[in-house]
């Protein structure tokens, strides 16, 4: 295999605290990388890196781990401008939400949802996206699910079945009767394409009985549970995905005390993830982040990409909302849109640079990972490496 | 010279009332627009284009007017990263805000000065900016408020003479010598390279009664006013941009009735430019878009680009933010960006795509403008053409 060394990095996040400046960043100064095919097989400062076959010259700029983006839902067709607009300029507006979507989802063809769903990877990629996580959920019936999982399947390794994204409007009159299909005969059909299994525990859409028995089944069928917790209201959400042992909460914006310190209880467990992006385009209220971090919970930020609430694929966005607007510091916010990220989806080999880790990182046209806050909107991310490849 | 003809844009913003669909947008669907030279030489629905040496097929996206960015501060060196890292996470911070900014620039070589202007305007037409304003105001010296002049001058018609940015260090002791100095030997040093003057009007900066005499100077040796207006707290700025007929109050945080009525009475002549990405980095209160507008102010939005308090080039951002937290609409968003600018910069040969017009465009990703605020942090800017040539 080809080595490749990237040197003359003036600030190399590792998330590595046994590397660097024994922050969870685990920053060093100076820095080289050394790529061994797929994976990063050296780290240090740069004056002591081995020799590799070929170099590439950072120029002093920064290097961050890839982003891991633990929730997206980037397998639907269809538009939603006029509703953004309509929202955004207070008119009132009389489509449908989310089922404008299912209904466009379910008529695309299989092509369509895949060109969508890959120029939507590739639009993330090249904002320094290097692992994501993708769901089913516009679908709804039982082939539009499983094709919806079987076409992320084949682009990622991260797939979510989410029949319980709301209840079916086919089964408008029999809320019941469609949690029977999601833990039968919709989750033996999808089941095999997914490692996870997610609900929107949400009033309107499944309360916390239902979530109960959707994320049991899933879990009965080999599938991790997550959880949509606790978005627009206080609810069951987080307690049900802390009880089930579940790798996320996701949202997590309104909370009780008592849902933080299960939060905080259950850091090894159960990460807190919060999508800045929804509240953002819906002009909703800001999860409390800082609150969540003093407590010790484990907090991921994650983009939520999606066409009616978040349609942002941009995880440095995320981390400029994170620091202004949830109080998180610039290293927080960069940790747990890296790392944070990993742990969510119990990955131990993205999000971090350290040797043995895939080769997944990017290079930042600044000389520091806190230009991600401090140049909101700015695209920095100049290059790429995806398992080793230049990507971008 | 030749033509380019631009077809299959699926959506074109004009803003010309005259063209398109009547609204200020002068919004046209499927529609061409024929360069000739630097010019705009054609308009109208794609199927009635006339012929072009070439064509661009835009391939179902949409077009708009290049970005008129007409605040900024890029004649600068040096690095603030340390100062917001501390801000934003909360912890206190010794160095010397702009006087930090101060020091870098004065020490800093011409060829320094001039690739970190060349380097920031580069990074905001990849973002579709097409016409810039920049300022002085980091010299503060009169040899060194001149060669930010020039500097500046070299890459842009729309200079603004800046030495009122604070009082210098030099002259802590004695303000009023410092007024002298820049009403004076300052400005005659500096008038030859800029076309405006413009003042810091703002508690601990400049008075009322300074301001006053500053822009008064100003004029008098040829400049046109505009003036940093009403950003941190209420006071006269606004009252006297529009007295002396200046083109723009920037900023417009803290307005009272008094002030909203007089930039509504002065919409013709005195715009109130809006730079939402100071409140996004400083955490600070929005402005009121809405009610400036409604009272019937001309609006631009800008960057403010500068190394303190908003480190963004973006437009788009801006857009987002104006959008989400200043209640415009996407489409008074885009014209603020565009014809606002403009206007800003009494200019009429840029923020349209009208016959006659500068050809300044942007291509966008997206098959309209408001993806621009849908689309929140995604670099959506995929092809820029500047006085008739593409440029990205």
């Amino acid at each position: 295999m080809t080595t490749t060394a990237i040197t003359n990095i003036a600030g190399l996040v590792t998330n590595d605290p046994a590397l660097g400046d024994g922050s969870p960043l685990g920053l060093i100064e100076n820095a080289a990388v050394v790529i061994d095919g797929e994976t990063v097989a050296w780290v240090g400062p740069a004056a002591k890196a081995p020799a590799a076959d070929t170099v590439f010259d950072a120029a002093g700029r920064a290097v961050i781990p890839g982003f891991v983006d633990s929730h997206s839902h980037l397998v639907f067709a269809g538009d939603r401008t006029a509703e953004f607009n309509a929202r955004m300029s207070g008119r009132s507006y009389s489509a449908g939400g989310i089922r404008t979507t299912v209904a466009a989802t379910r008529a695309a063809t299989d092509a369509e949802l895949e060109a969508n769903l890959l120029r939507h990877l590739d639009e993330a990629r090249r904002q320094g996206t290097t692992t994501f996580e993708t769901k089913s959920g516009y679908g709804l019936t039982v082939a539009d699910e499983a094709r919806a999982l079987r076409i992320a399947a084949a682009h990622t390794e991260e797939v979510t079945y989410l029949g319980a994204h709301i209840v079916s409007p086919d089964y408008a009159e029999d809320p019941a009767g469609y949690v029977d299909l999601v833990t039968g005969e919709m989750l033996t059909a999808c089941a095999p394409y997914a490692r996870w299994v997610d609900v929107f525990c949400e009033k309107g859409a499944f309360d916390g009985d239902q979530a109960r028995a959707i994320l049991t089944a899933g879990a009965a069928a080999g599938l991790i549970p997550r959880v949509h917790a606790n978005q627009l209201s206080y609810g069951p959400g987080v307690q049900l995905a802390v009880e089930l042992e579940a790798a996320s909460a996701d949202h997590c914006t309104h909370l009780t005390d008592a849902d933080v310190d299960a939060l905080a209880q259950a850091a090894d467990t159960t990460v807190a993830t919060l999508l800045p992006g929804a509240e953002f385009s819906t002009r909703a209220q800001w999860p409390d982040a800082r609150r969540l971090i003093d407590a010790g919970a484990t907090v991921a930020l994650s983009t939520d990409c999606n066409p009616g609430s978040s349609y942002t694929s941009s995880m440095p966005f995320c981390i400029a909302l994170a620091v202004r607007d949830m109080r998180m510091t610039p290293d927080e916010a960069l940790w747990s849109a890296t790392a944070g990220g990993a742990r969510a989806l119990r990955r131990s080999d993205v999000g971090t640079v350290t040797p043995g880790a895939r080769a997944d990182l990017a290079l930042l046209d600044a000389p520091s990972h806190v230009h991600l806050a401090y140049r909101p909107g700015v695209p920095l991310v100049s290059a790429v490496w995806q398992r080793g490849v230049r990507a971008v």
